[in-house]
C-alpha cells in the first residue's frame, strides 16, 4: 500500500504515520520525493485497509498495490474451478449454453420453449419466476407458481435449471425447485443475499451489475466464497455507458481479464448485453472466441407475445441457427460443447 | 406511442398491427413515410406497454411519448409534497441539513458526532447500522446494537434520525428505532424492499443508484407510492462515469430536472457525490443553488478513525464552517433553513 | 419526425406548427392524446431538421424517426463496400490484419518490426509519424522523417501502409508517403479534416472517438462520403466508461450493429481497445467472431523500449502466436484471410 | 512513481530494473512484499515517464505519484491567474458572464442578441463563425463573414468577444476579429491547434472534451502554457454519461477540484451542460455557488429560429431574469460581478 502525503506535511506527522503502520505489524517505508513524501506499508492488504490511512488529514491518496479479492483469485487457486449445475459441468474447457425465456409465463409457454432449446442443443434451462422490473406496472413474474412450472419441466426433460432469487426469504423455495441460483444485476451488491447464498450448497450464477467494475464483481463473488460456497459462476451481461444504440455495452474485455485473474467460470449473456435480437448470434460467437465458458440466452416460443424482454428474445429457429454457428467455432477453439445430460 | 416499422414491411402486417392497437381500445394512427412506415397509438401508455409491440419482428423501434411514471409526477399532483421526518418538514421552501457519521460505531462516537452537528445547525441525524460494503472484509455495521444507539441519542438530543434498511426482514426493527428509512444506492432497484416500504407509514429517503437514470429513480419512487406511501424523499448522490478524480460525478442537473417534473422533495449527498472532504462545502452550496431541498452530509468526530468513508467525512469544525456558508446562501435564495425541533 | 408538445399547448399554436410543417412541403400529422398533443411530419428528415422545431417554446421534444446518416447506409447501397489499401482488399469476406508499432521511432525499429509482422502474416503496416499525446512532455512522433521511413520500408517489403494524419496542412505529405490515412479517435469530429479527406482519393481509416456513439461515428463517415470519397474503413477501438481495469471498453456490439446498417468495412483495434498486451489475442479472436473485417494491432520489436503505448504492444512472437490462433478461426467463420500482396 | 511487479519476478530482473532507474539519476526503492515486489523511483515524474517501465514484461502496473501537469498547477503558481479578455478581468474574485447566440447567423440576429445580453448585464459576447456540427447536412457557420459581423458588433457596443477556432489555418483571422479564442470540446485534444494557440498572444478559452477527465483537461491547458501563452481560461461544459434526460452531465465537482489544484480561472457553460433551456438558470446559480469564475451562456433573440442549439438557448427575457437571480447570489458569495467595459 502506497500512501501519498499532502505537500508540506511536517516531519512529526510523517513519523507518526510510520509508527502507526509499524504498530500493526506491517513494514513501513519512507520515500521522501522532491515535491511529496510518499510512504509505503508492506504486508497483508486487509490489515492495511483497517488502518484507514485515507482518512488522515495529511494523506492525499492511498493506492493499494494488490487486488482486494483473495479467495476468487488464481493466486489462491491456480487451476480452473468446474461448477456442476445439476450434473452439467461449467468451466475448464467445457462450453455450456443455458437458454430459455426471460420469464416463466405459463406451463405451456415454458415447456414449449424448453423443448425447443433442448432440441437445438442447450444443456440447461433458464426462466424467471421473480422478475425485477423497472416499472411497478410491468409483469412481475409468477412467483412460486413459476418455480413449480420450472421444476416440473426440468424433470420432464431431464435438464437442469437456473432461476433468479431476489430476496433472502425466497432462498429455500428456489433451492427446492432449481439447480442453481441466479443473482441478477440489480442485486449484485445485495450483500445480505450474497452472504446467505454463501451458506447454501447450490451453485450461484452471479451477474455483473450495470455499474459494477470487474473488481466489484469479483468482490461480490468473494462474499459468497467467504461464507463457504465456492460454486460461483460469473456472468458478464453488459454495462451502462453513453452508447444508446444497444441496451447495454457488452464488455467482453472482462472475460479474458477475469479468466486470467480468477479460477471461477465466466458466462456471457448476449441477450441483455445487446438488447437486440439480431445481435445475439454474432455476440455469442464473440463471447466464445473471447474465452467465455458458455452463454446465457433468452429464447421465447413466440417473442412477439413475451411479457418481458421480447425485443431481445430469439425465436426458436434463430436459436437453432445460433447453435449451428457455435458448434464449429467451439471446436476450432479447442473446447468441448456440453450436451444435455438427458441425451 | 410511436412505432417505427422495419423497411419493407408489407401492407398486411401494417394492417394487423393497426388492428391489434385498435382492439385494446386505443386509437391507431397510420403514417406512411418515404422510407419507413410509422404507426401511432394514442391513449394510456400503460395499456400500450402491455401490447409489447417492440417484440414484433416487423417493428424496429417503439418510442414512448409520455414519461412512464405517474404518481410521482407533477401532472398528477402539481404542488410540492412536504415530507415530515419526525416533525422536520422537508420540501416546499424548507432547506434541511441531515448530518452524522457514515456508520454508528459506538455510543460515544455517535453521541459526540451528533452533538457536534446539532450544535452546528443540522436538524436531523444520519448514521448507518447496516452497512453495505464492497468488501466482505470491511466493517459491516453494528446491526441492531447500532439502531439502539441511534434511537437513544435521538431521544437524548430531541432530533430525528434517518438510517439505512437493506433487507425486508429488518424493516420492523428500523421503523421502531428511526424516523425515516434510507434506501441506499445499491438497493434502489431492490423492488421487493421498495414494495414493502410502500406499505410502511414512515418516510423513505430513496438514494439514486450509481447507474440509474433520473427516470429509473422516479420509477423506483413510483413503486413506493404505488403501494400507498407517498412520503418519499429523493436523493441525488452521484453517478458512475469515466471521471476518476472524484468518487462519483454529482449530477446536479438532476435536481432542477426532477423538481420540474415531480412533486417530491430532492436532497443532495455531496459526501458520496464527491468522495473528497474538501469538495463537500462548495458542492453543498452548489446543491442549494441548484434548488435542492436539503443536504445529507457525512461528519465524524474524528474522520481519521472512521471505520468507513473517512476520506469524505467532515471534521466537526469543517461542518460548522459549511453551515456558516450555507445560511446566507439559503437566505439569498429565498428559502427557510430548518433548525432543530429541539431548539 | 415526431413532435411532442408541452402540456397545455393551445389550439392556435398547434395549428401554427402544423402550417409551418406543411409550408416546407412535408406532410403534417395531428395526434391529440389524452395528456399531450403529438405532431408528425412526414418526408425527408434533412428538411425536417432545418425546421428546428425543437427550439419552439411549446415543443417538449422532437424524436427523429429515421437515422440521420444516408450515404453510409445499406439503404442507399445494400452490398458491402470493398476498400483497396494499396491493393489489399478490405471488406466483404476478406479478413485483414494491419500491424506495426504505435510510432515510427527509427528506420531500424520500424523495419525490424515491419519484417516481423509481415513474416507472421500481416498484410499491411501501421506506424505513426504524427502522434497526438495527452502530455506535451511525451514523444510527439518523428513527423516528416517518420513518413519517409514508413514509405521506404513499405517499398522494401512491398506491403502497403496506414498512418495517422492530424492536420489539414499535412494531408498532402501523408498522401504522398502512405496508402491510407488514419483519422485518430481524438480527431473523429475534426470536421474540417474530414471534409478535406473527403476530397482526397486515398482511403480513410476512421477510428471511433472515445465518447462517440455509433451514430456519431457513422455521421463522421458521412462527412467524408458527402465530399466524394467513399473509401472509408471504420474502426472500433474502445470507448470510455467507468471500468478502469482496461484502458478502454472495447464495444464489439458496435461491429454487427454497424455491419447491419452500413456497407462500409469495420476493423477492430484490440490494442487500444484493451490497453493490455495480454488481452490482445483473445479480443482479436472475439472481434473476428463478431464479424469484423480485420484488425489493427500494435506490435513493437521490443515493447520494453517503446516510446509510446508499450504496455499494449505485442512482442513479435506474441503477434505470431496471435496469427496462428486467428487462421483456423477465420476459416471456421467462412472468411478469407488476406496475405501480403508481396507474397 | 510506484512500479508493481508481476508475481514470481526473479531477483535478477528486479536488480536490472533498479539499476535502470538509478541510471537516469533517480533514486530507486525496493519494497519486497508478501505477494509482490514493488519498486519506487523518486524524482521528476517527467524523467520517470521516459523510462516506460510499464512496457516491461515483468511490470504489472506503474502508478504515478504526482499529477502529470506542472505549469497549470498551484504548486508552480499559488495565486489565482487573472486573464483579461479585451479588458474584462476573469478569475480571482471577478464573476463574468459571457453570452450570445450559438452561431452568428446574420448581422441583425447577432446585433439584436448582443444588445439584449449586454443590456441585461453580460460583460462579453460569444458567437460562433465556424461551427463543428455532428451532421454534414447542418448549418456550418458563416465563416469569415461571421467573424466580420462579430467584430463590427463588438466595436459598436464596446464589448469584447470570444469565438471558436477549429483549425490552425484560421488562427490569424480569428485573432484579428475576436478578443479570445475558444477551443471547443471536440478539439480539446487537437494538440497541433493547442500548440499554435500557445504561441498566440490572445487568451484561450479551453472547453473540456466530452470524454475528457479533469486531468486530460489540465494536460490540454499545459500544452498551451508550455508554448508560452499563460492566458488560459478553462470551461466545464458537461461530460457524456449514461444519463439521457439531459444532453450532457454537467460535472460541477470539477470546478472546486480544479480551483484547488490550478491557478487558472474556470467558467461553466450550463447551456451545453444541460441542453435544456429550463435548466440553464438553476445550473448557472449552482455553478456560481460551486466556485466558478463565470458563465458562458447561449442566448438567441428568437430561439425558435436558431440554426443551431435552439433547444438550449435562452430567450432574451429569460437571460435577463437569470442575471437578476445571479446578482444577489454572487454578492452573497462575496464575489464581484463584472459589468460591461463600456458601461
Amino acid at each position: 500500500m502506497i500512501i501519498v502525503l499532502k505537500p508540506g506535511t511536517d516531519k512529526k506527522t510523517v513519523q507518526e504515520l510510520l509508527d502507526h503502520i509499524a504498530e500493526t505489524g506491517l513494514k513501513p517505508l519512507h520515500m521522501p520525493g522532491e515535491e511529496r513524501v510518499v510512504l509505503g506499508a508492506i504486508g497483508d492488504e486487509r490489515i492495511l485497509g483497517r488502518l484507514h490511512l485515507e482518512n488522515h488529514p495529511s494523506v492525499e491518496e492511498v493506492k493499494p498495490v494488490l487486488a482486494p479479492y483473495k479467495l476468487v483469485s488464481r493466486e489462491v487457486r491456480p487451476e480452473d474451478t468446474v461448477v456442476s449445475v445439476g450434473g452439467v459441468p461449467i468451466g475448464n474447457g467445457f462450453f455450456t449454453v443455458i437458454a430459455g425465456p426471460c420469464a416463466v409465463e405459463s406451463l405451456e409457454q415454458f415447456r414449449d420453449t424448453a423443448k425447443a432449446v433442448v432440441d437445438a442443443g442447450a444443456s440447461a434451462l433458464r426462466g424467471g419466476a421473480f422478475k425485477p422490473r423497472t416499472s411497478p406496472y410491468s409483469f412481475q413474474g409468477l412467483g412460486l407458481e413459476g418455480l413449480e412450472i420450472l421444476s416440473r419441466v426440468s424433470r420432464e426433460l431431464g435438464v437442469p435449471t437456473v432461476t433468479e432469487v431476489v430476496e433472502v426469504a425466497d432462498i429455500e423455495a428456489v433451492a427446492e425447485h432449481a439447480d442453481a441460483f441466479q443473482v441478477g444485476s440489480r442485486n449484485m451488491q445485495n450483500f445480505r443475499l450474497l452472504m446467505e447464498l454463501g451458506q447454501s450448497r447450490k451453485p450461484v450464477l452471479l451477474k455483473r451489475g450495470m455499474a459494477a467494475t470487474v473488481e466489484d464483481l469479483l468482490m461480490a463473488a468473494e462474499y459468497i466464497l467467504s461464507q463457504g460456497n465456492s460454486d460461483v459462476i460469473l456472468c458478464e451481461r453488459g454495462i451502462r455507458t453513453f452508447e444508446t444504440s444497444t441496451r447495454n455495452t457488452l464488455d467482453l474485455n472482462a472475460v479474458p481479464f477475469i479468466k486470467q485473474r480468477s479460477h471461477l467460470p465466466v458466462l456471457v449473456d448476449p441477450s441483455h448485453g445487446t438488447g437486440l435480437r439480431e445481435l445475439v448470434a454474432p455476440m455469442s460467437q464473440a463471447a466464445a472466441a473471447a474465452g467465455a465458458d458458455g452463454l446465457l440466452i433468452e429464447v421465447h416460443r413466440n417473442p412477439a407475445e413475451a411479457l418481458s424482454d421480447g425485443r431481445q428474445s430469439l425465436f426458436p429457429d434463430q436459436f437453432s441457427a445460433l447453435m449451428d454457428g457455435i458448434r464449429p467455432l467451439v471446436a476450432a477453439l479447442g473446447r468441448k460443447l456440453n450436451t444435455t445430460v438427458a441425451a
